[in-house]
Formats: structure tokens, C-alpha cells, sequence
């Protein structure tokens, strides 16, 4: 899938051979129309940031090497995932991208021609989300790769955080979940930016979390104190070939999971749903019931959680 | 210096010991009340930031091991220091902060004992210059440790950025310069934040950064089109025992250099500098003239960058 080497064997073609200053020269071309200039853009000791109405927010993700690609994927897939990784996050609080600053730390054998090619996945996801890359760091990491991108956003009316679901509401999910990393589309996601701030805007959607580490893991972030997650297997949205352990454990999805009163409110958020979305599910799994209170056939997400590694 | 060893051999009282869910929470104690609950602190997708009436402000900037610290070091001073390198940045534009989020890459066998003391240096500048540390990542990095603080500030009144500088101004720097690196200095210095935001009032003061790089490096930045900076050796105020030469390219001073306007409002700002901050200096060592028209027994500083590597 991808040509080109990240570490290159000399220093003909590498990082290396540029001192910081033209580096920094050639981050700045390769964003191109994704970088303002100065000081709304690189160049200052900080970004000055444009104003803005509503909240403010602040996430920060990095995407390693070896950790979150390989060598398998293309420099610009990489590229994209890092601001794609920190988009979900925003898309989760139902606000919008504001402004992106992107830390490096690599080894001198980087291959330049990798990097633009990452830069230039980056400044794609800038252009198609309409926010600016405002400036960074670079700095050396010997033998490795890791570009870590803090994002700013703004969620113009409520916040959606993960804490104000009710015992009795329903669990709602998007899409479909399950074999993301087996199928790489864990790079060729698009983050739910329009979905999230249109569920930010219906009154139905009490919390709201992005589905990152796998439902089984993420599911109790969002639990209300005293009660459990009661899903029902039979309902959850399987991707092509997937097992429901493998919906509920696998992770990378990025996906939103969110909690949503009963009643009519739930039917009109359906409706209102497939209107606006007709080619993205919003389905139904489960509901939040007091421990203990968990309806037959349903199960627990939480026994589904293996070995927590670091990743 | 420092008596715990960063890296362990063995998985015990390692970071590797832990699952992220138990790691996240063991970080959220160490911060204690430099950290907010959530939605404001760690625990949701993103933090939602304090409402600010200013200009926002965001920079990111790194400590890695090897390169920014080593184990010579105290992990509260590592700690204490990547919080020190964006708070420096802030102060160059004549903010203040308002919060920081940190990325933690680390290796499996990271002390749990050393990082707690690295997150309690963290913890200890975030009360210091009263802003909240709201969230963050932690990722695995084999062999390696390396944590990103991004930071968001507010400038109340003017913003003071890089460019400004007019042919004719003066150049002045905070403090003094040199030997930061050998006196360990560049893990005690303050951040001049009060000092920014005073100099960003004054109008006399038309452009300004921090010398992080060294002033041979940074002051180009500094300079107005078709100008050089003519700076005189005698007037560099040196470290005790730093040469001209340190002075001029150590790095890491953590200081501010600055363009003055000519005229009556110069010696307005010395007076008042003098008054505000009686125990610290504030110099001037040259002038921006048109190129070619440096004063005799003027050096221009540009002529002592040497290679310039990444850091």
C-alpha cells in the first residue's frame, strides 16, 4: 500500500540533511492554503487564535509508529488519522474545529519525502473541515515517529459531555461497529462532525462519547452511577464479517455512542435521524438500567473487557 | 541530582503494571487540584475551556528524554520544565495561560514513582500561575519517553508578536544570557510572564519573542525586512562566566528579546521597567538598521549560527 519508507538508511533525502529552520520551511509549503500566515499561523511563539462564539474546547492525540500505523499504511493515511483521531474527539462534544498545532518527534532518517506526504494528509483533513493548522514543534526522537496534534473547538450551542445520562435511557450508536483495525477502516474513517452537532442540537441526547476503544471499554464512561449497560446482542450494528464480540471489543471505530431519554422525544430523534442522515444508521442497542435490573438476553458489555493495554 | 531511575527493568512499580483505566486515574490523583473534574478537566473527549474575553492563544511544545532532559534531572524539574517551555511562549506574546492538556508517550517499564514526581512538577507550575491541566493522552513508545503540553492563553489587552520591529528600533533582552544549559539554569528559569504582559502594555514595545534558541538564532525573526541586527558585545549582559559568544548561542535562556521604539518613549520604558521589576534587567543590546549600515564595532549575530540541529 505504501511505497515509501518512513526511516530512510542514510541521510541523503532524510530529515537529517535540513537543519530546523528549512524543515520548517518545507512544513510550511507543504500545508500550503492549510497554514495562515503568521501570527494566525507558524512562524509566532504562540498562534493567535481566530474569536469565537460559543465554548471552548481542547483535545490533544497522537498517532506513534507502531502503535497506531505501520507500515502498511500510506504516509498520507497516517497523515490523516492523527487529525482525524482528534476531529472524533470534537465530533463527541458535538463542536466544531477551530485550530490544529501538530508536535513532531522523529528520527533524523525520516524520509522527506514520507513527511510531505503526512503534512499534506494532514492539511487535506484542514481544508475538508475547514480549520487551520497553526503552528507546532519539531523536535528528534531517535528510532521512532510520533506526531502528536492538539486541536481547539468550539461547540456553538449545548456541550454534549459524557456524564448526564439517566437510569431508564436508551443506548443509541452510529454507523456500524466491529473489525476496524482488520479492515483498515480505522484510516478511511470520516469523523462525525455533522452528526455530532446535529445530536448536540436534539434535546433527546442527554451524554455522548466517541467510540474509540472499543464499546466494551468506552460503554462505562458514560454509564449513570448506580446502574449497567443492558445491550442487547441481536441489536448491535455489525460490520460486514463481524462477530458481536468483535463490535463490542475491537475499537477504533469512531463512532458515537449516546444516551437518550424515552418517550416521544426518542421516536421524533429517530425520525428526525433518518431524514437528515438516510445513509447512516442510528440504532438503538440497549438501555441503562440499575444494576441488577438488566432485562433477560441482555448482556453486560463490561465482561467483555479484556487486558487493558497501553496504546 | 535525582535519585529515581526513569527507566526500570522489571515490570514492577512500572507503568506496565497498570491498565490505562487505572493509569488515568492514578494521573488524575497526582494533579490533584491543578485538575478540575470534568467537563473543565480529564474524563471526557475533550475539555470544555473556561470562557476568556481576550485573544486566544495556543502553542504546543515537548520534553523528551535524551534531548530536553536527561537523568541528571529531577522528574519534578522534567515536569516542571515542558509546563516552563509553553508558559515561556505565552509570556512572548504577552499572555497569560488559561490551560494545558499533556500527551504522555512512554515505555512499559516507565517508574510509576519517577512519573508521579514528573506529573506533580507539572501540577506544581499549573497552581503557580493559577491555570488548569484539563486533559490529556497517554499512548505506548518503546524504549522512550517523551510528554507534549499543548497550551491555550489569553491576551487581555495587545497581542505582541515576532514581527513590528521598525528600521531604527532598539533591541532589548530581559535578564541575562548564556551558560543556561551548563548552570542547569534552563530547568530553574521562572517564566517571564508577568514581565510579558507588562511589556505587551507598553507602547514603546513593538515586537517580541522568547530566546529559546539562542539569540544568534532567534533575533532574525525579530527583524524587519531589508534590516540586520547591529548588536554591540560590550552591552550583552552575560551569565556569570558566560563569554559574548555563549551568550549569544547557548540557548535556552528563556528570556524576552525585544524591538523599542526610538525617542522619549524609550527611556519612559527603562524608568518604568526599573520601578516594576527592580531585580531584574532589562538591556539594550543593539539596534534594527537597514542592511549595510551597521555602526562600526557592531557584530551581527547571524554571523554566529552554527549548524543548526533539531531539538
Amino acid at each position: 500500500m505504501s511505497a515509501q519508507p518512513l526511516f530512510l538508511r542514510g541521510r541523503r533525502g532524510a530529515v537529517g540533511s535540513l537543519g530546523e529552520t528549512a524543515l520548517i520551511e518545507r512544513i510550511r509549503s507543504w500545508l500550503g492554503a492549510a497554514s495562515p500566515p503568521s501570527p494566525a499561523g507558524i512562524g509566532d511563539d504562540c498562534a493567535v487564535l481566530a474569536r469565537t462564539m460559543g465554548r471552548g474546547l481542547l483535545t490533544i492525540d497522537p498517532v506513534v509508529y507502531g502503535v497506531h500505523f505501520d507500515g502498511r499504511v500510506s504516509a498520507a493515511q497516517a497523515g490523516a488519522k492523527v487529525m482525524k483521531r482528534n476531529l472524533s474527539d470534537i465530533a463527541a462534544m458535538g463542536g466544531r474545529p477551530v485550530s490544529a498545532v501538530v508536535a513532531l518527534a522523529l528520527d533524523d532518517r525520516v524520509s522527506l519525502r514520507w513527511l510531505r506526504a503526512f503534512y499534506r494528509g494532514m492539511a487535506r483533513e484542514a481544508l475538508r473541515h475547514g480549520f487551520p493548522i497553526v503552528g507546532g514543534d519539531v523536535t528528534r526522537l531517535n528510532g521512532a515517529f510520533a506526531a502528536t496534534v492538539a486541536m481547539t473547538g468550539e461547540a456553538a450551542g449545548r456541550v454534549l459531555t459524557r456524564s448526564g445520562a439517566r437510569p431508564g435511557d436508551w443506548i443509541y450508536v452510529t454507523g456500524r461497529l466491529g473489525l476496524s483495525l482488520a479492515s483498515g477502516r480505522h484510516h478511511r474513517f470520516t469523523p462525525r462532525l455533522k452528526e455530532g452537532s446535529w445530536l448536540a442540537r436534539h434535546p433527546a441526547v442527554r451524554a455522548m462519547m466517541d467510540v474509540s476503544d472499543g464499546l466494551a471499554k468506552d460503554l462505562p464512561s458514560l454509564t449513570p452511577r448506580l446502574c449497567e449497560a443492558a445491550v442487547f446482542e441481536g441489536m448491535l450494528p455489525l460490520s460486514p464479517g463481524a462477530t458481536p464480540r468483535q463490535a463490542l471489543c475491537d475499537g477504533e471505530d469512531y463512532e458515537l455512542v449516546m444516551a437518550v431519554a424515552g418517550g416521544k422525544a426518542r421516536l421524533a430523534l429517530e425520525r428526525a435521524w433518518s431524514k437528515a442522515f438516510p445513509r447512516t444508521r442510528l440504532t438503538c442497542i440497549g438501555r441503562f438500567v440499575r444494576k441488577g435490573d438488566a432485562p433477560p438476553g441482555s448482556i453486560n458489555p463490561e465482561h467483555y473487557r479484556g487486558y487493558e493495554h497501553l496504546r
